[in-house]
């Protein structure tokens, strides 16, 4: 991409309504714009990384053996009266009337539409295990948005929903979720630790928060430092085979939320295995069993040929908070570092003086293969100073820089940075080629 | 994709509310559900198909040079006020008061939202031209929704919105859409033809809608024959040369919806170029020049130094529509045709005795190698009954089925059936590999 035909546009002064750094460095990167309170338009910038985000999380999502459905946002009261909630729900659900006066809602979450889904459909306990998900914009009303999109009031969930016959079932299909949620955040660069959570008055021990370690996170974490070399589960894991030996790999060790932390426990200890860090949430993962599928008379026919309501779970990934998250947990004074994985370009190119022989052959040059080889590129062909230039590719973060200006390629050669390290290295322009190939291609 | 590990719920029987064949064909393939008046859930198989109608709009709308953002649903009301539409839209609106009691709406379309992005960061010509668009969910809250989803209440729409500083260079972003859309329809296997539209009260010839031919199309339409025959632009057409030719060779003939009709300029044609057919609006763009910038204030610094409002114009593709037009255009009476571009998945396999020493290793090899070469496939692994099975692959429309029955493989062969002509080829599994890759890969 041509950054003279892109819409990138950076704040050169911070905003001051902006509390923690990934709010700041969003709206200085040009990445979102706040509409109205905790209900942001997402500009180019912030767009590509949340489909890149999106992209990693189906992949595993399928990988796990869910099946990707997509729910509306608007959905009617009526469902929600049905389990009890539509009352229950309190003020954080926007309610709607229609020009009919039918009451609707803007969907906080999903469990009454897909139970009905299911109910409508589903009868046999031949077509299960079964699980469905959607990525689609919530809407919660919170009475303080605040902190940008880490707490905005439409956002963007991955929700799946587990359809299983019994508790024994619901288990694996609870331990697929897990094992996927352990590849998903790693895949994103990020150390992701589940950690238990209260599962409130229906019990069991079925609950998990997911807890991204980041310097700047909203909350206090406690762990055993065993987890944070816990191997994550391979691309070619068996989901179809008994999972639970992974899963007790990563729950035996200590690792608590402030909410659920047992001081007790964590000082029993060895004192340098103790690690008590800072986190932010951006899964939960709950197995609720019948809750629903009783309330709104969800049932399957048994191989015996009685019908019994089915177990179900329900497994959340805050799609637009990760990319908050993803922040907090990499930048630095500069702007984003963002990991290969998701950044919204890997390379930008900053030619130094647009128009000139030697600068404009070798960039067109070395944009072109570098795009022909599948990697992305953001190419700098404007006439801004040169500090501006700078300053913009390290506020964006992406993985490498290449500066073309008429003095190196009188010598033949390109600057090329590495923005996690700040390593640079003078190259010509087909060893700059080889290395961005070799450092951004399987 | 395993048939048995899929979420596909086959309808036996053909639903009475369905006027049309394409809302009665998707409800019985399982690819949508309705969940209230004009609001559906996409299921799977509907979602993959959706999902690639937007891949060839993304497509397609970056070649023409726009940029893709995402604007949120919600919107405040005082957005709406500026433009004077906040009163003008109507019950069509969908109008919700948040908890603190401020006026938000359901977006019904976004110009006022893109011109305060514009205005908030855009100040100088040089910043021109420039087009941002979005794929989002709109809702239109109809009195009487109908026909499925091609006149749903929630529906997904792209939109872009060009920004120029004169009417000469905003003629030119229009023209780079006229040539997106030729491309963007004729990618889905559809016969497009631009029609002149009403411009309303601006006035002017900058507005034109892409309409569908097909059978079973909404209304009358009449055009010269020679724009059946019209070349479509090639993927390499350079979208900053002039397109004036090309969009003038595509809107000299005949060309006219129902209403813009003129039935003595159409009389005077000779009688075998005259063709009346029936149509579908899939797309609709509009030059509207300064009308959203004057009222809100969305203005540019020229060359000169003086400020002028920017000239606008809007670009509409229905893209949950047009999967109810491809399937208008593409269905008989077994169901639906897929063209390849759009197709859920390439193939489908029937095994005809899943647990068969004879069948399943064919099928999962086959399968297998299938999906290695990018082909997507759905793998009918069931132990559902023949017949079923067959109707199914017809009704969904896969553009081969491949059938492996014990009484084939006791000679070595596979039955390919291409959906589209009904023809039938008795091969070996290699032959099958050879074949289907060769249909189905560039």
């Amino acid at each position: 991409m041509r950054l003279s035909r892109y819409f990138l546009p950076i704040l050169k002064e911070t905003p001051k309504e902006a509390e923690i750094v990934s709010h700041r460095l969003m709206l200085r990167a040009g990445m979102i714009r706040q509409q109205s309170a905790g209900i942001y338009s997402w500009l180019p910038l912030g767009l590509k990384v949340l489909r890149k985000i999106e992209r990693i999380v189906e992949e595993e999502q399928a990988r796990a053996g869910a099946v990707q459905l997509l729910m509306p946002t608007i959905q009617p009261a009526d469902l929600w009266r049905e389990s009890g909630r539509y009352d229950a729900y309190g003020k954080e659900m926007l309610r709607i009337t229609d020009r009919h006066e039918r009451e609707m809602l803007f969907g906080p979450t999903n469990e009454e539409m897909i139970t009905d889904i299911f109910r409508s459909y589903v009868r046999s306990y031949k077509d299960l295990p079964l699980n469905l998900y959607h990525i689609q914009w919530k809407f919660r009303d919170e009475v303080r948005p605040r902190f940008g999109i880490m707490r905005g009031r439409e956002f963007l969930m991955k929700d799946a929903y587990s359809f299983d016959l019994d508790q024994e079932t619901a288990r694996h299909a609870y331990n697929r979720m897990f094992v996927a949620y352990l590849r998903t955040f790693d895949r994103m660069g990020l150390k992701a630790i589940p950690m238990k959570a209260d599962t409130g008055p229906i019990g069991g021990d079925l609950s998990h928060e997911f807890i991204i370690l980041a310097e700047t996170g909203e909350s206090e974490v406690f762990l055993d430092k065993s987890l944070l070399e816990m191997p994550i589960p391979a691309k070619d894991t068996d989901f179809w085979s008994d999972l639970s030996p992974i899963v007790e790999s990563w729950t035996t060790p200590y690792a608590a939320t402030d909410e659920m932390h047992d001081e007790a426990a964590f000082g029993a200890l060895e004192e340098d295995t103790r690690v008590s860090a800072r986190g932010i949430e951006v899964g939960h993962i709950f197995y609720f069993g019948t809750k629903y599928s009783d309330a709104m008379g969800a049932k399957v026919a048994t191989a015996e040929g009685t019908e019994v309501p089915v177990h179900m779970g329900s497994y959340g990934v805050g799609v637009s908070r990760l990319l908050g998250a993803l922040i907090e947990a990499n930048h630095d004074e500069d702007g984003i570092i963002w990991p290969k994985s998701v950044a919204p370009f890997h390379v930008g190119i900053i030619n130094m003086r647009p128009g000139d022989d030697l600068t404009d052959p070798v960039c067109e040059d070395l944009y072109a293969k570098l795009e022909a080889a599948g990697i992305e590129v953001l190419y700098d062909d404007t006439d801004s100073r040169a500090g501006a230039k700078f300053a913009t590719m390290d506020l964006i973060g992406l993985p490498f820089q290449v500066v073309a200006g008429p003095r190196g390629l009188k010598d033949g050669v390109l600057e090329v940075k590495d923005r996690a390290t700040g390593e640079k290295e003078m190259l010509t322009p087909e060893a700059t080629l080889n290395k961005l190939t070799a450092a951004l291609t399987d």
